[in-house]
């Protein structure tokens, strides 16, 4: 048996998002979150603008992050995305925020985001029953 | 008796903001409860910025956030800021975002941030005695 | 005679607008201009978000910043904006950014951004005769 | 002979980079072009998070940008970073940002940005030895 589906993507913080303590800025954490779904969404085969495409917007309507050490200017940072949960209209994702190099490598941070569909005017609407589909995939452990 | 200190603060959502799907960006909703808390912490006599040359910082490490309603372009923002709790080492401060304008006026977020206090090493430290003072006496309903 | 209209935006500086040196990030500045133009337009009785909605987009083609003096977190900033040319397709604005508190009062940057108007697809377009009216009345000084 | 030095960074146009235009606010391109800048220092064996422990500090007094094509979200972006001059105290970068997939590959923006050296009181001073050893060297053909 397999674990859930999981993505990892890597990337460097960039200056800009650095503060005068010296540290990543935490509201750049929820971008991070986001470049880690957006990743997620691709390994299924199904590409967040694609959707929006084709009129499905998802919206972020719950964010927790618990920050558990700094990251700094030019680390490399990894982001691990999975499924916590998955209903006709929500979906919540999980993620790892760590730091891949200098050494050592460090957690920094947890996080969940739960999003809701909407359609082209705003209005809630049910996942389209293929994503919804794909999502519910990834989010059980494989025989 | 009054009920413990709230400040307000209110400026319009930038267009930088906004995302492509027309409302603004939920992680700068972060950077708006930051707004509430430096004018918080001014309204009793204590800048941030003091705080910081006084080699006194304090980090987020945990944040989290309800997202009600979208807030669009140049829509009037209102920041609600209070503490929820005040403890030897931390602070969480409650948050509750609005429109005021234009109409109908409404509710966007509710969010509560959670802060340490680190010395210019990023070591924890006790809140220093006045700032906690300060805190406590802002947390507490007056008689 | 009286000089061309000039408006003036009034803000304080983030802490997330701040960077490990310590001072404001350069390209919020470009965001703080943004500000200034929105309060321009708003001068006239015409706002951004209404001309969107009317389906007239402006999109900058050419910004050119020189930096003077750093801001800081905190720092109450002074955007001065004007316009500096007005053709039938594009406007180019002017600006001067300064710290008004604490003291000394200091000029930090001097902008100037072009924009071209676009349709809802993305096309170029003449701007509405009123749009143009009202821009060149502006850039005029009055007798 | 060889051209001069140049590097290439590559990355994806984040959601949180997108306007309510629906294509990348035209800040965030100073924030690609510091990912160039910062790539291309790496490529000549001196980080940037190096110089500022060295006591270096490297601000921005200068920067123009010429928007062409707009960035979508998700488009990978490609930023080609060169030198443009090299004073004893300042250099200029170039940049040509572009995007590589989706098809058509298209030309987006063109950009240089002048730096000056400081030290850590914010003082100007003139760019240490060896790195404007290597910033010449970079700018210069080889033969």
């Amino acid at each position: 048996m397999t674990t859930p589906h999981r993505t990892v993507s890597t990337f460097r913080a960039r200056y800009a998002e650095t503060d005068q303590m010296g540290v990543v800025y935490h509201s750049h954490y929820l971008v991070w979150c986001e470049i880690g779904r957006t990743d997620f969404l691709r390994s299924l085969g199904r590409t967040y603008a694609e959707l929006e495409r084709e009129g499905v917007y998802l919206a972020v309507t719950e964010a927790r992050i618990r920050f558990l050490a700094p990251a700094r200017y030019d680390d490399e940072i990894r982001v691990e995305t999975w499924i916590e949960r998955v209903q006709s209209r929500a979906v919540t994702f999980g993620y790892e925020i760590g730091r891949v190099a200098p050494s050592p490598p460090a957690r920094l941070a947890l996080a969940t985001t739960t999003l809701v569909a909407l359609d082209v005017r705003g209005t809630p609407m049910r996942l389209p029953p293929d994503l919804l589909q794909l999502l519910r995939g990834a989010a059980t452990p494989s025989p």
